[in-house]
């Protein structure tokens, strides 16, 4: 599953999102945050599209705490562009990975490229005890598999 | 501690917060839903100054959902101004309560008026149960007496 | 193109939203301004459906200022759930509008219910300059008219 | 102004939040972008502090486009907890400068680091029209340097 780069050779999710009229700032252009705003979104969608949607995580008590998070802005996304955040796992570490997602208006550019790190965690006995980050297994590593 | 008008005679809270450039729209003003963020900060700084800080709320399993809210919005704030959230008790329902919020600008001007209708709620086996309305007890009401 | 109540007999608008893991709050339900920033989105999207997209109003220099905002909270939406925003205008007058908006769950249900006052308004001279408000022409109208 | 290890030897603003519910996920901890907006808002007042408010920056038609973004995130923030971001210019190059921001909780812990990368831009005719970044005046650095 490990593609020639060291990279994981995954599948990709598709999360559109329109930029909105409050996504934007004074100068008329996508305020920073949204982006990662969207990543988290796209994130969960990810996870939701291999099987582990809302209701699940939530039964479940897992969550996805961040370790890092980064986002280089090429472009400047306007209000009313229409985007899609397209994700990919990157990399599986034992208890964390990475999720890389591109940002690319309807017209094929590229406007924004970031990457979260996140553990694979659980609230070990429910809603509002420590959460506690578990061995990926290999079973949802494939999920995510091409 | 009924005032004259049938209003509760509450004592007010004063909640300071600046507009900041992600508060802001392409036509250089505040956003709305703004606004709607800083009363629900304020009615959450009114209970930690008589006593119901973020610590006991969360300790109790307190939450106070919102039954409906409003806002007329007077003169545009603008990034950089520098604002105060007034609010007090408008009035004391059985297990209800609606707290009125004015927005200030520091030059006195009164930006935006609005109101939250909320219940005093419970979540009655810890987090993650339901929650359940409770009558608002006669001690706490008095809290906010002035 | 008045109802029989007094409402304008108005077109309907869709804006479909699933409520993020980043739109609730540690009670685990949404944060109530989410929906004032959905109502808003929303209303950007109705004005593109009638020829008015942010390409559009953005060039005439246009925006659409509140009065007055508010939102009753029926049912708690989830992490997780699909929304429908579904618009009408409840009412136009001279140079301020009235968009009706109820939010409903994919199971039918609706799960708020709100409205924002509007004005049509333009920056005479450009991006920038000061803000007025129009009366709204007849053709504009029109184009909500059922 | 430059210091022993090629970083540049600058003041130290300190701009002060609190957790509020509004910010915090299901988890009960921090939405993860709310660091960002801090961290923007943060900056904002790191340039009013030397004499760039809003105002002033504004007038000028002064912008500052990112142009990356990132963040760690060392300990859950969580609800009522209060913060401080202190921030300092890391390094100035031509005509970008990078910002260093460690959000340190009011009990010392240091729950997040994070830097941005922005572009010292004009919008050169006016609201509205194309931003260009513009050489960093000397002048400027002096400001920020201890």
């Amino acid at each position: 599953m490990q593609g020639p780069s060291g990279e994981f050779n995954s599948v990709e999710a598709r999360f559109a999102r329109q930029v909105e009229w409050g996504d934007c700032d004074p100068a008329g252009i996508i305020f920073y945050p949204t982006y990662f705003r969207w990543m988290d979104a796209a994130t969960w969608a990810f996870m939701a599209s291999v099987g582990f949607d809302a209701r699940r995580m939530h039964a479940e008590h897992r969550s996805m705490p961040l370790v890092s998070a980064d986002c280089q802005f090429l472009v400047p996304a306007e209000h009313g562009d229409r985007c899609e955040v397209r994700s990919r796992i990157a990399r599986f570490g034992g208890k964390s990975f990475v999720i890389a997602h591109d940002i690319v208006r309807s017209d094929g550019t590229t406007v924004a490229k970031g990457s979260e790190t996140r553990v694979w965690g659980r609230h070990q006995s429910g809603p509002g005890t420590p959460m506690k980050g578990e061995t990926i297994p290999e079973s949802v590593k494939a999920l995510f598999s091409r």
